[in-house]
C-alpha cells in the first residue's frame, strides 16, 4: 500500500506535450492527416508540431526563372500558407526544421528517403540565406511577429549521419547553421534559432556545437537532438525487427545535453528532444503494441524533468519515408494509423492528457497528480521486459491510498491492455485485412476504444484505497472524484419493480 | 448445445423498426430532440415517428381571425413546416396523428398533461373536416403525392379514457373518426386513414369501430391499438414505481386485433401497436434499466411476427407530459436521456439494428440471422424476474453452433449489463447528480459505451461453437465472421522485441 | 467633400454590441434558434443575450412537491443547464432577467403573452427569495463565480406598466427588488444586480427607484429602461402598422438616465437600455424592410456615447408573444426569420461589426473608422422620411476624402437596399409565400446577399477620394485598404488571347 | 424577340455533367481538394471523374519484394482505396485511367511532368496484366460488381505524343491495349475498357485503333480522345499565354470519332471526350477569366448532340503537372482555385446544374430549358471574339418570349461578368496577392459571388417577355417561375409607416 500525500510536490512538467512529431510537412496537406490530427488535439493538445522537408521540393518554395535573360528567384508560399493555416486551425504551432535543401539550390545529388529530400549542402550560402529570410519574412507578415517569436526554428535534421548530410561533415554544418542563424536574426532578433538535432550517439556533436557558437560568436536559443532505443533492423519484407534497450536509457539520453553542456555559453538554454521513440523505424510492429504503450509511460512521466520537451515521432501513420504503407498496421510511428484507429500510445498520451497540473505521487509503476477541482487522476502501468526473454506479468498488482476530500469517491477506470483497447490484437484476429473496408474499419475503431469500469468507494480518514490489478502490459487511468450524494431519501432500488420499500 | 441451422427459415421481420414515438410534435424543434433522433437514426434507422399535439396550440395551425367584419380561419404551417422538414432531414417519416383539438375550435376546456392539450370534440365537425384537409392539401402540395400516400394518419389518441376524449365517448369518436376520414380521402383516395388508437384493455372498442366502419362503409386502411404491462402508480415525488407484468403479455396484447377482427371486413389490414413499454408512466425509473432491456428484447425478436409494427414510446426523454424533468435520470420513456446519454434499451435497439435479414434460429434467450455477406449475428439475453421477487440469475449460459462458411472465425462480442454500457449505474456511483455538468456528461457517456471482446475461433464441420456466458440482466450481441487469413509467412509475435523468429 | 482625419478622435464604442434581445428564454431550446444564434455571433457577435420567462413554469425551475407529509420545493436546472449550455457554446453570456413568476409561487393568476407569463407578485418573498438564491447559486456552481459576476442580473420586465406586473404597483416593485437585490448579494456580493427596466415614457420611476436605493440602502450595479419610437397600433389580421417617430428620438431616450440620475446615488452606476427598437410590436412589417436599416444606422452610430449598452428587440423572430408567426415573413422583431433569412437590419449590425476600433469621422450619413492593419472603414446610409411622407430619396451622394497610408487603393462595398440584399423584396415579387419551399428558401437566401462592387483608386495627397450614390434606404459599407502591387512586370491583359505584348 | 415554345423539341442531354477531370489521382488525398470537390459536388453534381496516375509510384499499388530469394509482388490498395473511399463520400464515381507506368516495372526512365510519371512501357507484358486484374478485383470485392461494372476503364493516356508514351509508338500502344482489355475482361467479362485517349490532331489513329480491334478481335466497350483549341505556347515566367480557336472548334473536335468510326466495329460504342478545355496549359490565365465562361457556353448547350460525355480539364487547380503553383491564380485548370474561389467557369457549370430536363430552345446566345414542377430557366452568354482584336460588344440584348403557366412570372436572374462574381477583377484590384491572407480570401470569395436581381413580370397571352441586356463577357441565368400571389387583402406598402391605406 502506497500512501500519497495529500500536498503536492510540484507542478507535472508539460514537456511531454510540448510536442510532437510528424511525416514530411506536405503531407499536411493530406485529409486523413488533418482528421488525425484534430483527433490528437482534441484527445492530448500538443503545442507545438515538428516534421521534415519545409524546403524541399514538395513544398515548391525555391522557384528560379529567367526573365529578361536574367536568372531570378520568386520565393512561394502557396504550401506553406495551407499547412500552416491548418495548423492555426488546428491549434498547433509549428517547431520550424529548415531542411532539405531545393534541388535547383543544391550542390549535389544525394537524397534520402522515398521522397527524395536532397541533403547536400547550397551551391549558394547566399541564396540559402535569402531562402531563409524570405520564408520568415512571409511567416511574420502573415501570422504577426509576436506569433512567429514562439516557434522555435531548427537548423537540418541529423546531421551527423550520412544518410541526412552529404559526408556528416561536421565543418559543413557549422557553416550552414552559421550563416542559417545570422539570417534568422536578421528577421528579427527575438526570433529563436537552434540545433544541431543529431541522432543518439553523437553527443560529441554538441560540444562542437557549443565551441564554434562561442569562439564565432553565433547566436543559439535551444539545443537540440534525439532519442531512440532500438538495435539493427532486423528486415522482413515490408517491415523489420529490432531489440530494445529498456525505457530508462531514453531518460538517459534525455539528459545528456545538459550533463554535457555545463559550463558552456549553452549551459541555461533550453533543450529538445525534437525526436523520439523505442524504434527509429516507420516498419516496426512494436510500434503498434500495448507492450510500447506500458514501455513508454515511465519516460513520458518523468522526461519533462530533464528536458523542455520530448517530441514522439510522429502522431499519425501518414508517413512516407519508406515509401506508401501496404497495410493498415504496419509498423509505422503513429500514435493513429491511417483512418485514426487509435493505438496503445495514443491512448498513453490521452491519459496523460488527463492528468492534473498538480503532483502527488510518481513511482516505477504510477503517477498520481490532482486537478484544481479536487479530482485525483492515477496512471499507472504493468512492468515489461523490453527483452523479450519473458512476455511480462500476466497481473500486477498495485495499492495506492489516495487523499480525497469528501465522504464518499467516485472511481472511473479506462484500460487498455493485450485485450481492451486494442485494435491491433483485433485486426489479427480478423485476419489481419491489409486493406480493411468500411465494416471492418468500424469494428477495428471499437476495439480501439480502452474499456472502463465505475464504482463508488468509501473515503476513511480522508482517503480512498485504491486496489488495482493490471493485465499484461497495460496501463490504465483512474479518475477518483468527490462524491456529493444527491439521491432523494425516497431512492430505493427495491422499489423498481413494484416492490415493497424498505 | 443449440444447433442453429444453416438455412434461413425466413425473413427476420422489420415491425420492430417499423415506427417509434415521441413526445408532442412540437418538441421537434428543440436541438436537444433533433440531435438525440440524429443519433437513433445513424444508429437504429426507424422508418417513421408519431406523436401527439399536430394540431394543438403549440403547433399554431388553426387561426381564426375577423377581416372585415367575418371571422375567418387562417390554417398556418410554420412549424409544421419546420418539424416535417426536420424529420425529412433526419430520413424519418410521420406516423401522422390527428389532434388535439386547437383551443379555439374545442367544444369544451377539458385539457389533458402539463402542456394542456384540449381532449373535446371539435365545436364544428365542417371546420375541423376544412381544418384536416387543409393541412394534409399543405402536405401533398410540399412534400409530393406519392410521398404522403406512404404516411399513415391516425385519429386521436386513446380515446376510450376520460382523459384523452371526454367522457370516452365511444360515439363522439366514431362521429370524429368518419368526419375525419372522408376530408382525408376527399383530399386523396390513396392516403391511408386509421384508428382507434385505444390504450390496453380496451379492445372491445375495436368490436364497435369495425362494426361501425361496415355500417357507414367508412374507410379504414389500418387498424391500431396501444401495449403495455404495468400496474398501478406507486408514486414517490418525481416519480412512480410499478409492478409488471411479464414480457410474454406485450405480445398477447399485440395478438388481440388480428384475433378480434377475424371475420370482419377489416380482418387484412395491418395492425399497428403505435405505442409499447413496460411502463406508461413518464417517471418510472425502469425505463432506464438494464433489466429493461433484457425484458424487452423477446419482444423485439417475437413482435413481428403477430403485427405490422409496434412502436417504442419514445425514443428520447425530451418529453413534458409531466412536465420538465428535475433530472437526468428520472424514469422517462426515452432510449436516451437528454443529453444523448444512451440508455440498455437504446443499445437493444441498435443491437437489432445490426442482425441481418435472414432468420437462422429463434429461442426463450436468443436470436440468430445472418447477413447477405455471410455474417452471422446472435443476439442474446439473460432471462429475467419481472416479479422483483429474484434479483435474476446471477450468469446465465448458452451455447450455440453457428454455420459459418470459412476455416476460422472472427467473434465480436458487444455487451451492455448491470456494470457495463450502464450509465445509470455510473450516474448512481456519481451521486445521482440531477444536473451534470460537462466533465460528468462526458463520464455518463462514456460509461454507455457497451463492453467489447475480439476473438478467433476455429471452425469445425463448417460450424463455430459459441458459448456465452451473460452477465445479470446482459443484452449481447455477437457478430460471426468468416475469416480469411491474410497475415504474411514472416509474421511472427516472437520476433516483436527482436527475439529469434520460430 | 467630407475630409477624414487621419488620427483618429477616440474609439468607437462597443454599446451597440454589448447586448442583444431574444424571445423567451425557453425558445433557445429551439433548432432554428440556435442556428440563427450561431449565424448572429459569426458575423455580428453580441457580447450578452436577454430575453424574459427564466423563472416562468416553461423553464420548470421552481418545483414544489410533497414528502412525507410536508410540501418542500425542488429547484431544478435541466432546461436553464441546456441553455446556457447552448449560450456558452455560441459564445454569448446571459444578461439574466429574473422573471416572471413560476404559477405555484404566484399571488394571483394574471399572466402576459400568448405565452401566458404569470406577472403577479410571489405569494411569498422568501420562498423567492429562495428561488433567487439556488437559481444563482446553481450557476456559479456550474459556471465559476469569476463568470457569473459578468452577468449583469435585471429584476423583473417594465413593472411600470400593467400588462407586465399586476396593477403596474411601483410599491410592490420596489419591494421585490429589495427583496431579490439581497438575496442575490447574499450569494456573492460582487454579482451585479439592477432594475427597474422600465417602458418608455415612465421616467419617474427612475426617480422613485433612486430615491428608494437611497433611503433603503439596496444595492443597485446597474439601471435600466426601454427605448421604442412607434405610436399607436393600427392593426390588421396577423399584424400592425405604426407611425414612427424620428430614429433621433431613440437617442434622447438613451439619454435621460443619466440626466434624470445626476446627483442621486446612482449617478454613476451603468446604464443598459435592456430593450430598444422602432415598433415595439412583434408583428409591424416595417421590422424587416430596407427602412428600419437606414433608419437605425445613426443611432447605432451614436447611441454608444450615451449608454452602455442598447440592445436590439429581438436576434430572431423565433419568438411567440403573439402566437405562432402564420408567414415567414410576418413583421417580427428579429434580424433574422425563422429559417435564417438575414433582413436589412442584419445587415446593419453585420457591417458595424466590421467596422474599426478607431473612430476617423462620423457624420448625419456616415460613420468612418480604422483598423489596426491600416483598413478605413465607412458605414454609410441614406437619409429616410420616418413621417412616411416622401418615398425618400431615389439617390443620395456622398463625397468623402480618407486617409491611406500606400499609391493605391482596393475598395470593397457591399450595399443593401430596396432591390439588393433584400430578401423581403424578392420575397413579395414571388407572391409573398406563407410557407416557402426549399427552393423558395433557397432564393431568399441568396436574395439576402448584399450586392458586391470593387475597384481600385488612386491615393493623392495621402487619401482616396470616395465618391459615393446610395439608393432609396441604402445602407453601405466601404472598405478601403491599401494596396501593395505584387503584379509581376510581365502582366499584361492584352496578351490574354495570345496578342501583342505592350 | 425570340419566341421560345411551349413544348419541348426533347431532353437536354447530360453529356455536360457526365465527367470532370482532376490532377493527378493521389491529389485527391489533399484536404483542399476534397474540400473543393465537395463543393464542385453540392453545386454541379459530376458523375465522373477521372485523372492520371492511378498505378504511378506516388500511389504505391506495384510493390515488389524479395522473400525466401525469390522476387514476389504485392498489389497494395491503402491510398486506392483512401481516394475511392472519398470519391464514393462525395457521390462521384472512377472513370478509371490505367497508367502510367509503375517506376519498377517500367522498361525504360522517361518520365512526364514535374511529379514524373515514367512513360513507358512495361518490362514485362505478364506482370502489367497480373498488375490490371489484382487491381480491378480488389476494386470488384469492396466495391460490388455491380458498381465497378459502371466504371469506364480507360487504357493509358496521349499515347500519341512523345511526352506521354515513349516514341509514341502505335505499335506498342496497341500491344498494351490487348493485354489490358484481355486481363480486364479476365476479372470480369462485362467490365467497360476503350481507349485510345489522343491527343487532338491525331485522328487517324482512331482508324488503326479501330482496325486492330476488328482484327485482333479485341475488346473496346468506348472509345476516347481529348479536345483543345489553343495554339503553340507563349511562354512567360510562370505562365502561357496562347491563340484560341473559336469554341465552335471544340464542337468540331468532339464530332470526328462519330464520322471517323462510321463504318467499323465501333461504329455504336459510347464516345467520351476525356478532357477537354480552351488551353492545354495549367498555367493559361484565360481559364481564370469571365471571356473563358462564356466561350464556352455554347460548347456545354451543345456538346451533348455529339458525344456521350466531355469532361472539363479539371475541376480545380490542385494540379502539380508544372510544379506547385507559386500564386493563387496563376492561370490553372480549376473550375476553382485552391482555396475554392470559385472562377466564372464554376459558375458556368453550377448554371447549367440549374437548368431542367426538358429542352425548349437552344441559340447562338441561349438555352432555354423546363422543369418538370413548371419553372423556365434560361442560360444567356455575351458573344466573344477569341481572337481578342476586339474586346467584345460591351452590352449584348437578347429579348425572349417564354413560355409559363400563370398569370404573373417570378424572374430570378444570377450574373458573371468582368465585374460580378468575378474574383480575378477583384484579386487584381487588390494588387494581384500571391499568397493572399484569410482576410484577401474572405474578399475574394465573397467577390466570386454572382450578382442578383429579383422581379416580378406580367404574363401576357401564357407568356413572358424577357429583356436582357447583357455585359461584356456575361453569362446569366434567368429562372421564371409562376407565381401564386399569397399576400392577403390587407397588404399594403403604403400603410408601413402608419399612413392611410389605399
Amino acid at each position: 500500500m502506497i500512501r500519497v500525500p495529500a500536498e503536492p510536490s510540484g507542478r507535472l512538467p508539460e514537456a511531454w506535450r510540448h510536442c510532437v512529431g510528424t511525416g514530411r510537412i506536405d503531407l499536411a496537406l493530406r485529409r486523413d492527416y488533418q482528421d488525425s490530427l484534430a483527433l490528437v488535439q482534441r484527445d492530448i493538445g500538443f503545442r507545438y508540431i515538428r516534421g521534415h522537408g519545409l524546403l524541399s521540393d514538395g513544398m515548391g518554395v525555391y522557384r528560379p526563372y529567367e526573365w529578361e535573360g536574367t536568372r531570378r528567384v520568386r520565393h512561394s508560399f502557396t504550401y506553406v500558407d495551407q499547412v500552416l493555416d491548418a495548423y492555426q486551425e488546428l491549434g498547433i504551432r509549428p517547431f520550424l526544421e529548415l531542411g532539405f535543401m531545393p534541388s535547383e539550390l543544391a550542390s549535389g545529388e544525394q537524397t534520402v528517403f522515398w521522397w527524395r529530400g536532397n541533403v547536400t549542402p547550397p551551391r549558394s550560402h547566399r541564396e540559402w540565406a535569402e531562402l531563409v529570410k524570405a520564408t520568415l519574412t512571409h511567416l511574420v507578415d502573415r501570422h504577426g511577429l509576436d506569433e512567429v517569436r514562439t516557434w522555435p526554428i531548427e537548423v537540418w535534421n541529423e546531421p551527423n549521419l550520412t544518410d541526412f548530410w552529404a559526408g556528416a561533415d561536421l565543418k559543413a554544418y557549422l557553416k550552414l547553421y552559421e550563416v542559417t542563424a545570422h539570417a534568422v536574426k536578421e528577421v528579427d532578433a527575438a526570433l529563436q534559432v537552434g540545433g544541431p538535432a543529431i541522432s543518439p550517439g553523437a553527443d560529441e556533436w554538441l560540444d562542437r556545437f557549443a565551441e564554434f557558437a562561442e569562439e564565432r560568436d553565433v547566436p543559439v536559443d535551444f539545443v537540440s537532438k534525439h532519442a531512440y532505443t532500438s538495435g539493427p533492423a532486423q528486415p522482413v519484407p515490408f517491415g523489420v525487427h529490432q531489440t530494445l534497450a529498456p525505457a530508462e536509457d531514453l531518460l538517459d539520453q534525455f539528459a545528456t545535453p545538459r550533463a554535457r553542456l555545463k559550463g558552456t555559453r549553452l549551459a541555461e538554454v533550453p533543450v529538445h528532444i525534437t525526436e523520439f521513440n523505442s524504434s527509429y523505424c516507420p516498419d516496426n510492429p512494436v510500434h503498434d503494441t500495448a507492450f510500447h504503450a506500458a514501455y513508454l509511460a515511465p519516460v513520458l512521466a518523468r522526461g519533462g524533468d530533464l528536458v523542455d520537451s520530448f517530441s514522439y515521432w510522429t502522431f499519425s501513420d501518414m508517413f512516407e519515408e519508406a515509401g506508401v504503407p501496404t497495410s493498415l498496421f504496419h509498423g509505422g510511428f503513429g500514435l493513429l494509423t491511417h483512418r485514426q484507429i487509435r493505438k496503445p500510445a495514443y491512448h498513453l498520451y490521452a491519459f496523460m492528457a488527463r492528468m492534473g497540473p498538480d503532483l502527488l505521487a510518481r513511482g516505477e509503476d504510477h503517477l498520481v497528480t490532482r486537478h484544481p477541482d479536487g479530482r485525483v487522476t492515477v496512471l499507472a502501468w504493468a512492468p515489461v521486459d523490453p527483452s523479450g526473454e519473458t512476455p511480462g506479468p500476466s497481473r500486477h498488482r498495485l495499492r495506492l491510498n489516495l487523499p480525497i476530500k469528501s465522504r464518499q469517491a467516485f472511481v472511473r477506470r479506462s484500460g487498455v491492455d493485450e485485450e481492451y483497447g486494442n485494435a491491433r490484437t483485433a485486426w489479427q484476429a480478423m485476419g489481419s485485412p491489409r486493406s480493411p473496408d468500411a465494416h471492418q474499419l468500424a469494428v477495428l475503431h471499437e476495439a480501439a476504444e480502452p474499456v472502463r469500469r465505475h464504482q463508488r468507494l468509501p473515503v476513511e480518514g480522508g482517503a480512498v484505497d485504491l486496489d488495482l490489478t493490471l493485465q499484461r502490459h497495460e496501463i490504465t487511468l483512474v479518475e477518483v472524484t468527490p462524491v456529493e450524494d444527491e439521491s432523494p431519501p425516497w431512492a430505493d432500488e427495491r422499489r423498481l419493480l413494484g416492490g415493497q420499500p424498505r
